[in-house]
């Protein structure tokens, strides 16, 4: 059994959506992140970076978006969720997941998380200004190279679910994902998928499932 | 035949590495980034993020360090360079390489390229001001993890050429390496690596031999 801890809205539904396409066995965590809990002690023995996704395996406690994504896909094959065996296919995906982790979620972070770089209220404001435009940027660099109909062409992959989770953001970054045509169609196509909706609806349940765990007996 | 296009001093030096340890055969080309040249239309029609590393391969160029070095490590398995075939190990590995490329990185370039989050120089100064800090804080993790005696444990890996090559910016960001005994050990037993050695003597010659080619025959 997998445990994932995840907060709704976050990147790390993406290895959710992954766990769901799998079929894997696996169990939710949710972790409040408006309430600070992924900075609390418990949590950072899990992830010491403070940050979710983290995976509960058999074998420990494993991180990171990029990882996670090839791990479910290496550990439950039968999924094909990445082209595990073609060197040359796997790098354009790890490269996509790449530019999905350290241009389009760090453009992203500078809208709620600016406090990681900058010390003034001034700076995080200017910060925060520009996400829209930058988000933009990032998506456009997305949609001219989209092949389709999946992100890495005729082969669904992680990828998918990936991008499907960061373009969740686009709104809140005041960005309509409407402006980028394919990337929406996309988008569409993926929230259609039995896994998507399953991982939807599991993650729309979760708050709830807590605070019912967290009733007395 | 494999062509790197990098910078000196880049995140790119981790591919380079990869590619000497890997004994693989490649030749190098200078991406002056001083200049600008990663803008120019001929480089973006390899790369149309603009930045290095790229990797032409016979099938087409490779990007984003963290899919080139497994790339490398795929395609060449005699050098052993990634526990391919582990998934717990890979995910392992592939965390330390995102940790490397979302956090260090782009703590790490809040230096130089504030530019890609904000639009006023003060806010630039902002960041700039609290790289010391954020570099010192992404380091201190890596220290408080680190059993050595490579990166990943006892096992050498593509992520030792990583992390060497970001340790080499700390000194740039006021950072001193002495103050993580761990890692400022790795980083002295990994520029002793022969394969390091021989990468290291390629990145200082690079802009001389572009100079060279550029003269009149």
């Amino acid at each position: 059994m997998l445990t994932l801890y995840t907060a709704p809205g976050a990147c790390s539904f993406a290895t959710h959506i992954a766990l769901a396409e799998a079929d894997a066995p696996y169990t939710l965590r949710f972790v409040d992140t408006a309430a600070g809990e992924q900075s609390r002690p418990d949590y950072l023995a899990l992830n010491p970076l403070g940050r979710v996704p983290a995976l509960v395996t058999e074998d420990g406690t494993l991180t990171e978006t990029m990882a996670l994504l090839v791990y479910v896909a290496q550990r439950f094959p039968a999924a094909d969720l990445a082209p595990l065996a073609d060197p040359v296919a796997f790098a354009k995906m790890m490269a996509f997941n790449a530019y999905l982790a350290t241009t389009v979620h760090v453009a992203h972070a500078h809208k709620m998380r600016g406090h990681r770089w900058v010390d003034d209220e001034a700076a995080m404001e200017a910060m925060r200004r520009k996400v829209p435009e930058t988000m933009t940027a990032a998506f456009q660099l997305i949609e001219d190279g989209f092949t389709g109909p999946f992100a890495m062409g005729e082969a669904h992959s992680v990828a998918d679910g990936y991008l499907f989770t960061l373009g969740r953001w686009l709104a809140r970054d005041e960005v309509d994902i409407a402006i980028f045509p394919k990337v929406a169609a996309h988008h569409a196509m993926i929230a259609e998928r039995p896994a998507v909706k399953r991982a939807l609806a599991e993650e729309a349940a979760l708050p709830e499932q807590r605070t019912g765990a967290q009733e007395p007996a």
